[in-house]
């Protein structure tokens, strides 16, 4: 992993499979809040910061592979929740490689609470670090993180 | 997992991928019966018993999440075959979840007489039941198994 | 495996050990229906369809293995529920090799949400099929599915 | 489990396989103590508290299920030393959870100091307690527990 | 395990679950000599060396513990093939120990090219010896070797 | 371990971390028993049979081995509940070899209810015997045992 | 676990062991940022929101045992930072829920990008969440995670 | 997998995830030439031998999957670089069993030198043969042995 | 494997690494029995029945290997004792493989009651047989066995 | 490894045990060739390129590596089949280690598709590249891709 | 780990915990030589060379820690029997990590020839060397390894 | 293993597989060292003792056995560095059984500090002790310990 470009210009923010259900799925886990106010929270802290943010939700693979791609060169930071593919894709860790870009991996609820299968993260020895139970506060610790580089 | 509801009014029936080949792929495991057979049998049965069924395959994960998202509020039942994603896909056990819907999970083949690998079910556990290695029959016990609990 | 017969005339079924509790054990898990109302249903399904059912349960080990010796050559169909006896017992599994019957495996409650060593069947992969998780359901489907293989 | 009833006015003693031979059989391991003996001391105890006790020993995994069934309602204690099925009987270990009964699992000899396979107990996660290793005081103690419970 | 003693006057043989049916079941896998054939040529080497000989299969764990308590001090030598129990039973292993008496362990089928549960004896670490593979042969050279530490 | 010596005048009692909060820390799990109230029960115990017995709690694991190797030649028996260091000091279970005391572990706790890593317990090996479950009762039975082996 | 108090008033940080060489220990690992510096930060949110903030470092398990049963009844929040302790330490667990306290587990550098040994946590699944990675930043998150809660 | 056909006329080569980065991807593991100059190649070498062949990447599974669909019949020799969905997809196992063709499995880099998550090919069993390590050359290698058949 | 061969006329021995030194390596563990002198009595009973035999002992793997090369077309039984060999060398299995020769695995101790690495023989599951623990008669055993298969 | 030189003058080829038999030894798995064809065919090659080449078989793993240790500066590329030696030999391996030539490791069957203990190489994560299931056209292609990096 | 200094001046020998026992402590596995008489000859070793040389025992591992952490930079080499701490301490491993000091790693017993959870050291692979099973001797041949390097 | 003799006379030293190589093979990991000079040196300690050496070293297993064999009754000390056969041959292992010599096991690197399947010897148990490291040097401390014990 290079060391994180001292100045983002652009963040791209991943949001994996089924968080697009963020508010209803599950509440006691994962919290009331939707990605729609997630999202517009992030907005919000970038535009203070004058940085751009690219926000993209989808719940297939590929998708997600094809945004890094388009990223490549373009996005200097990645806050990534991969959602189930935290588990299970080595081709989103291999996109992620592709395009040399640090990132956090966030994880609204505390994964290492839940089921075993769910405690392996494939990405987490390349990320700068893990966020991980904070819900929605975890993204924003990451903006906050990602953009206290800047200065 | 919910209580299934009492009066399932629509059920979803998911196939996943490889199944569009039924009766071409590997015959001696599969069987000669054709994905449009069963589906044929499944809506007939459903008929009789005036409830609406909604059948639908994919080779995408993605899309059989999308799906499942849709039905969520409006189906009352599932129906499953993950065919491969069974092993390999945590978001799709995630979708079932978030969607809150009861839920038979039903392989044509005996799965536990086949690789090690498929011995394993990430859906399994989630499931009211599981129906293994009848065949087509499998899908019409599991259709039986959810209209019988209408009346 | 042989290939089960066309047309089978008398049907073996076998219930393992603590199944005659059926009913008023762990309700919450097995359901209130006793074992007798399950036999007598198996009874009339199979008298209908003017095949014999033989109805055997006990808590030892032995006596299923003689009982099914005793069928070798009069069976020409078993469904057996094994219960406890599905995760230890080798020597039902070779009594059922012996007597060279095709079978299917029922369990009343869904076996892959429950403990971890209930999760491997060491009858699964002989069988033709499993059902789990369907209560009484699943001794009608496979008795069903069995008798729809006569005609 | 539920909680042990408050008085307890029948206890269950079983002593599973090999137990009839107490005090020949590897006296190094098991003591001198024979089985009539132990029992007669467990019986003075209970006829000092005014409080049945039922004392059963077989070889049989079947018998000593059959048993617990006959004590459904009857007994409201269970000392059960099960012997070597302590690490192979699911069965015995479906029984006991079938008829509702708080027990203490008892061994003679320490399990832990002996061949790994005898340090995994299939009944001892739903026990009160377990004693091992304190030879015939063990079974002593469970009695004295089980009957200090009582007032 | 006790030295074998130097001059056996008596052998218990036994033969456990399912090989009541030798000769007739899977023929492929266990020869077509039937148990009755295997039992007089034992007899016939015996009475030979003017040496009894108990013979005794049971399809029950218990039956076949209960066979050994009662041998102790009687028998001096076992030939035992547990069938199935091989893998299983502990019990039968502690019966063993318990007697103190000299045994050999015989399959007919060569264990270690069948299934991987079939891999592992619970009783072959306590035994003088294996002998696997060579069907109805397997027992009469246990027999020999038994009878040639008499003289 | 040696054997226990037959006239113990010295018990010394070893109490690991987090005892100290016994009765307060999280009683539907240890009781509400404090640590004081069964460190009288002991010492009246003791005190009837003329026995000394010497009693100490700590968090440090380097305490309780200073404890133990100060205790050497002085007492001759030990009772320890060893809470967590159970499972993970090495260093704990060389100390009471290195002293040479016949001991009996003592769990408050059904530890084999619990979490998995509680399961596994360093000292059970060498122990005389391990009593789980029974709450402070099984301290006072470890102590009677003890004691009946001096007269 | 409990659910966090909703009013934080006295926040307990616990460094452990090691942390106390931060800014000379392995820099490239963990940054040269001093503790001192860190808890001088840390006072400085805390005093701006009126809570008060226990700090402790220590490299005896004990002692941050003894420290955090101190706190019980004190202290509504914990930041705990356990280091080596993170992987080995059953006791430092107990001790957290002996307090009952929520807790946000931290860790300065990326733990799931170091040795094996390092993935596993013995807290984490108590945890309300974890932040692992981040550096000091990671304390500071988890700090105001805490506020944010008061209002 | 069937025999493969002594003169295929179709050549099927298939790109997995990430794949179209090749060249600017990591070049010190994948090497600097592009995909588009390797199927160059590859069709140079497949025109020199009059065969059709078909080229396609994606780093959608399902597209993937569609396409070997798509396939069946048509093309008679696989060449599969499956890049990460080596070590995730039984779903494209399965595809490639369904049509039935026979295939090669080509990496670019040596995937055993790499992280252990990688050793493991849910395909290779399957396969033909393996080429790992040798770039753009295996995929020539490949194609050359699928051609050397035809004559 | 071959079926063996009906009229064995020139049977293969085989000693393994150490086996020289028989009789005077660890007697109580293989007896006080020389090579030689089973080198003798197998020659003995071969001659007996007419059948050539080869006796080969060699600590090298390579030369056991040659002499099975050696042995390709003239040898039609092989008796192996492959010492250590059993648990480390799959070339030699290869090699008997090669040959295609029916063959009886011997061992002079009793593999099973020594340490775990000696429970596994890379060469069993090939094997006709497995003899294990009968010190020198094993061998015979084994060589009768063979010969009686001429007649 | 030390990265390939670019012109390598001299390869060496060596041949694991067994290979000697090639073209009679299980031809269904390893074909028809003999390694004497084999070796005039790379030597063809070899000899077309002006590249001298050494061919080497052994069966013994001591004869391999003293042969390594004779091309040390000699030998700059290595073409290696290692027979069974692939699964078993450290030795082996720190002989190439101990050489620094860059070698490629070939199979002639597809090593994945065979015994489990067959899919690990304890050579390969140091090869350049490993070419597994091509038969013998496996070492042509090596040797074709030793050859085009010295042009 | 840094290249170990050219010219120690100062060693630091640490012993872990239960060595204080030494002399008393089960001398048949750790001899009769007293820490004392240890520590007198490693001074005298270490005078003749004019090197200083700490030595400290502790019972405590946070009294270790503490030790090494007030060396730092003052010890130049290390020689450390950690005892049991071996197999458990990861802290005490991040803490000569933190001090930067070469070190050898000293056992009196062999501790390969003990219980298994004795076999892995959690430091062995940060040190220069590892010296286990030479009893006293083992200490010396570790100080004279420093001193030489001295010179 | 045998209580060392007290005064050995001859001491057989033998280095394994490629150990002939030593100074020129991976220096960074072995020394400059080469094999000759530490023979010399270890030559040397003994002519001043007074003691005899036998020196051996190869590539093979076999002659390293046969070796081993030929020194039995001979040799009274066995000092052996068995390279890459430490992790691989049970047949060297059992030759150091066969004659009943004390050794040490000597490694120049630390094998806990490389790859994984270094960190076990399959000799380890048997040793008196294991210095692994050191370099030249453990060789050198061995023999000074050997010699120690003479008088």
């Amino acid at each position: 992993m290079p060391a994180p470009s001292d100045h983002p210009r652009r963040i791209l923010v991943l949001h994996g499979p089924n968080l697009n259900l963020l508010g209803t799925r599950e509440p006691e886990v994962y919290g009331t809040t939707t990605l729609e106010q997630i999202n517009v929270e992030i907005s919000r802290i970038c535009r203070e910061k004058e940085v751009n943010c690219d926000l993209f939700q989808s719940n297939h693979e590929g998708a997600l592979i094809d945004r890094l791609h388009q990223s490549k060169g373009l996005a200097d930071f990645l806050i990534i929740n991969p959602g189930a593919f935290t588990h299970t894709s080595v081709a989103l860790r291999d996109a992620i490689s592709a395009i040399s870009v640090p990132f956090i991996e966030v994880h609204l609820s505390n994964i290492y609470a839940r089921e075993t299968f769910r405690h392996k993260s494939l990405l987490a020895d390349l990320a700068l670090g893990i966020i991980s139970g904070l819900g929605a506060q975890g993204y924003y610790a990451a903006v906050n993180y990602a953009l206290d580089r800047t200065s």
